[in-house]
């Protein structure tokens, strides 16, 4: 079994090749690839499958030629992932299966995906909503400080802080959030650094803090849009999280764009009897 | 750019292939390797090269054909390592370059590892020191309790603890060590759960708590063999660590022996552009 490993600001995948559907990618093997120590590691799997062999994407029925079957680290199905849908498109055109633009289906729905020319990935991530509750959020060494709800669509809160307090934030524990969303949340610590300019930490729902997150990058520039009441107006904002740089354009028309890196690491062919046991 | 992905009771390693040493391993192509994100992830690097190619192996002048370079994640050069040597010798196995058994050229010394018929590895330790200090171990929630420094050669400590105890060990920070080591020590928390039987959990010196420390499971069952009172009997003592379990047999003639699984995940191909992107 051939696999390859990349990431998009450092939140990681393994990309499993499956055109014609024939792997029974089950949760042990999953966990097993995605183990940092005794496998590949990685934050999950995305299994690239032709829609019209894959029994799960011919259900959906939508509209594009290959489904990014995700799945999380501990062998749940997952939706989307702003980061992992850009490693899915520079695997598709590395390997000559599309060309500059793709429509990728999901089980969020169709995300179009565009190769720019300095290497970088545009995603449409669909439109937020950003929430009237302000939920309050405690995470030490902070004094509570009340946040921004927003849907994109699934659940982030975005809460402000001072520069220094940005450094000292303890996020090896999930911050408290009160009252919580009904199915837990991201939540998103930003600093606006400069004009269009934010830094961010995340911590996210069953993970922990994580180097990276693509929906709540976007949650990050949507909440600070809003709190500036410039909203919607396309203009990027340049979002940094520990694992690199994105870009986030928000318009009324076409929602959330997130743009940013896709890198692809390394061809791994893995080893026999490895898999053997790991099927197990 | 080849390597080999492995580990040891979890203790990970990327594996170079260098027989002829023309490779420059700086210390940022390590960090890149052992990055767990952008990279592919290991506790360190094990370059493999024939020893009469390699300057710094003839200098050290030991007579074994193949010079383990070891590294540490963070690009410093290492010794030796007990999980690392069994990973080192079942890639040259698994490549045909040794049979059954081999000595190994370490920064430490020369190892000689004989691979068993039921697949695990067995490597000389040398001999362990028991030193007469008795330094108080402070770690949360436990109450400060004394330890059993061993040099093998490097340093450790070791403790007792009750069963209900070491699963509740709070190891994100480093145990206190009164007086410390002059470099300071891996601390290794054990429980005696049978007969000859050992549990323990390992905090490491400038890393953290780890899955498996090769040195560490000797130290351990080195310990309790001299505090029990039967010492080097060569009786084999069963140690297990959160990621697998090795046997450790302690004689006055040969020393310590430490037997334990060593396993190939995968071969990965490095990409090209993230090759030349980690050697700058």
């Amino acid at each position: 079994m051939r696999v390859v490993k990349g990431h998009g600001t450092e939140n990681d995948f393994v990309i499993l090749p499956d055109l014609d559907a024939s792997i029974d990618l089950t949760p042990s093997l999953v966990r097993a690839l995605c183990d940092r120590h005794s496998g590949i590691g990685a934050d999950g799997v995305l299994r690239v499958v032709r829609s019209e062999n894959d029994r799960e994407a011919k259900e959906m029925a939508l509209e594009a030629p290959f489904f990014m079957d995700y799945r999380n680290a501990d062998g749940s199905v997952a939706e989307m992932c702003g980061n992992g849908v850009r490693v899915f498109m520079r695997y598709l055109q590395g390997a000559g299966l599309v060309d500059g633009s793709a429509a990728v289906a999901t089980r969020g729905g169709i995300r179009r995906v565009v190769a720019n020319v300095d290497g970088a990935y545009t995603v449409d991530m669909g439109h937020p909503l950003v929430l009237a509750d302000r939920p309050v959020v405690t995470a030490a060494p902070l004094d509570p400080v009340p946040g921004i709800a927003v849907a994109m669509p699934n659940p982030h809160v975005v809460v402000f802080v001072a520069p220094d307090e940005l450094d000292v934030l303890d996020l090896s524990r999930p911050p408290r959030v009160d009252p919580p969303e009904p199915a837990g949340q991201n939540v998103e610590f930003v600093v606006v650094t400069g004009p269009r300019e934010i830094t961010m930490r995340v911590h996210e729902r069953g993970v922990g803090e994580t180097r990276s997150c693509g929906t709540g990058i976007c949650a990050a520039a949507v909440a600070v849009a809003t709190g500036e009441g410039v909203g919607a107006d396309g203009v990027p904002w340049q979002v940094s999280v520990p694992g690199g740089t994105c870009v986030v354009e928000w318009d009324e028309q076409s929602g959330v764009r997130l743009t940013g890196p896709a890198v692809l690491v390394a061809e791994i062919e893995l080893d026999e009897a490895w898999l053997r046991a790991a099927e197990q």
